[in-house]
């Protein structure tokens, strides 16, 4: 498996800079980018269920679509990509349900996942890169961008998604680095650059 | 909780009679009828996904929607009901996704009976009534049906479905009653009716 592509992944709540990063680093590796909810043709119309006017999904409801769109992903993009030697960079994987459905909607956190190892079959990020973020300084960033259903959540939401982040992250230092996304985007891109010559990736 | 409603599911392939068995126990039980995959605003959407002609989900995607599909049918349909005293009775529930996405389409067992208490949150059937029919016999009822891409899978696959089917009520002879399906329908209804009254239920 020598010739196997890497799998890294982005990780933050919104209005981190995750976007701008993932190009970034899809443009360094000549990788091939990707995202969830909707990096698959299924994902997209689960994206538009997740994201859309009609009835909300119960919590659980909610996470089981994650789960599913992710198993898509999984099968139909990230493995084969990889299999061809190509590096493959996703907006958010596995860290989102644990972060948002886990510790934001106060989900059972084994419960998820078992979820997570179920969408997987295993599969592992060689690294996951959370960009770190103050609530208060994303909320601004975003402040003219058009609320969508899961990103218009009462305050102390996303308060939780940002202290599970970085809960996970510390639990796990060996696949997870920590950068301070209130930096410009250049020195967050050397940081990611140098996580990864660090780690021999 | 001497007011809630009872819970009764039909399971069985396709062409068994269930849709008539329903609708019969609707009538003699004054009570609500429901379906998976699809008995939500949201499970509709995923019944358009999963029955659609886009790109198919892999084994476990699907096996994830259908407990997505479940997870809401069960909180917003179900519980309801039952809790304003009235019986619900089901076309499908969770032995489906044992029989179709287990038996069928050889998915761990212990991953979806995982998905599926992660569904139900607990819930448990007060009877579940397979209706037997061998798949010739299913077949040659349906011969006239738009075949859909459930319905299209290979020989072999209903005659894992329905042995697991059997496996199942063996397994568990409290919960479930097998009737013979290639019965007249007056004659089932009257079986499903004698099941209940031997059980109190």
């Amino acid at each position: 498996m020598s010739n196997r592509g890497r799998f890294f992944v982005f990780e933050g709540i919104d209005g981190c800079g995750k976007t701008t990063q993932v190009e970034r680093l899809v443009m360094a590796r000549d990788g091939f980018s990707s995202f969830e909810p909707g990096g698959t043709e299924l994902g997209q119309a689960l994206r538009t269920i997740l994201l859309g006017t009609g009835e909300p999904p119960v919590p659980m409801a909610e996470a089981l679509l994650m789960a599913a769109d992710r198993a898509q992903h999984v099968a139909q993009v990230i493995e084969p990509v990889l299999e061809r030697g190509i590096d493959v960079i996703s907006d958010r994987h596995v860290a989102s349900t644990i972060a948002y459905q886990g510790y934001g909607r106060r989900l059972d956190l084994a419960a998820l996942e078992t979820l997570n190892l179920l969408a997987t079959q295993g599969l592992v990020a060689d690294l996951t890169i959370l960009l770190d973020l103050p609530v208060e300084v994303a909320e601004e960033r975003r402040r003219h961008d058009d609320p969508d259903r899961l990103e218009s959540l009462a305050d102390g939401f996303f308060d939780r998604v940002r202290a599970g982040y970085l809960e996970i992250a510390a639990a796990a230092p060996g696949d997870w680095v920590v950068i301070d996304a209130a930096q410009e985007p250049d020195a967050v891109e050397l940081a990611v650059l140098e996580a990864l010559a660090e780690r021999g990736l």
